[in-house]
């Protein structure tokens, strides 16, 4: 499927995490522009990296229209999901050329007054990734009881890293003959493509940590013996903590990979450029405070730390990894740059370490999965 | 004005906490019938003790009707709150006899197919508390610059005392001149009569610390100078952790107040038969983990401990104190029993002694605020 992605003034590796998902993971959609008024002429790899091969960048969603896209994709996601108004005239346009409307605001375009209606006359769907499908539902503690062992990606930070780590540990198992499944909790997760998803930060407060477990209890349903649950926000996350928890009680994962951007200093720095906001912890406090958390509900220990070092130079990255690593104690990698390999084998051998007895380690362990080292 | 209970199968202080909390604190409603099928042809006193009076125990609302409610209150809450269907046939003969409805179901009855049209047919309002009323927003952490002193009242568990705390903490303060604000986060609370108050465990989890932020800053603006935030869940809770964590940090809170029952070993036991569920953690746990999890946003240390001691004599309730200020070197009561004035001290004593700097907390210092030990 065609599809053009907008990212007004954003287009970049932190501030377009969906579009460069997209880019990066899609198996289903295949980018054939970025519209991005403030980058318009220059091409998608100039600033997102070899992932972005040579997708035009135009300024206006109608400059798109002679690569034939078939869909919209939201690629940014404003502070608090709203409607930006200078979209719609964009939007509009898109649906008058019957493209397919993918977006992952909190605002529902497919209520929209005006949006609704329209599409509903060109006759062309709007997909609200972030609306929440299925009933409401308290945890039961029966996410507790799958037969596969379960990961849970954790930050220290939004935009550290969860998604991509998630995901690239569960098509490396799938690489390697692991009957693996990644959990989506993010709209962004949900557009690429996941063996179960919810959007969790949209769910009703009381009911996260059920929504989670319903993904758990999905992926078991479908014989996953390996099952790597995005997370989200960080648990010192003055905004978002409470997603964070409540969506890690609800994984009952038996391990934490912890995600951090090397070298980011504040929480949300990415984004803004006034007063300094509230400093990152050390990865020592993440980890500590993680364990305390999950050991009342479903005792668990962070088996790895995956490290984003896409700022810096290889050298750099390596130096960061190994301070990392002397730091923790863990096993640390970048899986973007230098491959997830080494964060599922940390999962597997902690399974190993720490004899998780589930029906789905033993055949974790009887397959080829654990790659030699 | 006038109030019938509908309480099945429940009324009693733990199982039917809306409807006690209407008996004890409510200054609107009057509590004029019991409906509960199980208990017909008692007094409420016989089950919830004094604060039930004289209140008749009925079977079926319409044996209600002879006292002349004005005001149908749904007194408990099912599990998940959905509308239990055997309710349906009272709800609609309360409609048809005119009587408002209030309800904090999860379930909005003013959205049902039938009742929502029967209410309107009737004229008659259905007031859902659980219904947010106002516009979704993101936390700034502008709450932590308000002038008042900020009290938040958590718990080792549901149905541990958070409310009752902070109501009692709220009116102590009223009596003693402070403009204290009573900030409600569930239904019952809203109930009762506050300063502000939000549905916090039905707000979508990205806002749910915004919604706590929001309540605040209302405080704020009506002067308060002591805002006590009512808390939910608890932080080990597998189900409802991250509403607890998301309306800690929204809360900004200067000072904690951890409510437990005494002698209470399991999450959830009073609602419970089956096998023994997640074992309580020492408070020692608790204070740990709040004051590790409040560092990062708004350093915050627990003041107090309030500790429900209905299910003991007189002399066990001061054994249990005792002990509990022994093991935790805090001090500690039994609000409802012995008067909310040491919680409200010790808070006051806090801000004191931790040199917060805030406005209100001067004027606290000022006033008559400080009650002779």
């Amino acid at each position: 499927v065609r599809a053009a992605i907008l990212a007004h003034d954003k287009f970049g590796p932190l501030t377009s995490k969906t579009g460069v998902c997209i880019l990066r993971y899609s198996k289903d959609y295949q980018t054939v522009a970025v519209i991005d008024r403030s980058k318009a002429g220059k091409t998608a790899d100039a600033f997102v990296g070899a992932i972005g091969k040579d997708v035009p960048i135009v300024g206006h969603l109608r400059d798109s229209l002679k690569f034939k896209p078939e869909v919209l994709i939201i690629g940014i996601a404003p502070m608090g999901g709203g409607l930006p108004q200078e979209w719609r005239e964009e939007l509009r346009l898109a649906i008058e050329n019957k493209m397919q409307v993918i977006s992952g605001l909190h605002y529902f375009l497919g209520d929209d007054p005006e949006l609704g209606p329209l599409a509903a006359k060109h006759k062309v769907k709007i997909w609200d990734v972030r609306k929440p499908q299925r009933p409401n539902r308290i945890a039961t503690m029966d996410g507790a009881k799958v037969n596969g062992l379960v990961v849970h990606t954790m930050g220290t930070d939004c935009n550290s890293g969860k998604m991509t780590t998630a995901v690239e540990i569960a098509r490396e198992a799938q690489r390697r003959g692991i009957k693996a499944a990644f959990a989506a909790t993010g709209q962004t997760g949900i557009m690429i493509g996941c063996e179960a998803g919810a959007p969790i930060d949209r769910i009703i407060s009381d009911f996260v940590a059920g929504a989670a477990e319903e993904l758990v209890l999905e992926c078991d349903k479908k014989g996953s013996d390996l099952t790597v649950v995005e997370g989200q926000g960080s648990l010192d996350h003055f905004a978002y903590s409470g997603v964070t928890l409540g969506l890690m009680h609800g994984s009952y994962a038996d391990f934490i990979v912890v995600c951090h951007q090397a070298g980011r200093q504040y929480l949300g720095e990415y984004a803004r450029d006034e007063e300094p906001p509230q400093k990152i912890l050390p990865l020592k406090w993440h980890i500590e405070t993680i364990e305390r958390l999950c050991e009342p509900v479903h005792p668990s220990k962070v088996a790895a730390i995956s490290l984003a070092t896409f700022t810096m130079t290889e050298a750099e990255a390596k130096k960061a990894i190994a301070h990392v690593e002397k730091e923790t104690g863990l096993p640390v990698t970048d899986p973007v740059r230098f491959g997830p390999g080494k964060l599922l084998d940390a999962c597997i051998a902690a399974a190993e370490k720490h004899k998780v007895n589930k029906p789905g380690v033993k055949r974790l362990r009887t397959s080829k999965a654990i790659a030699p080292r």
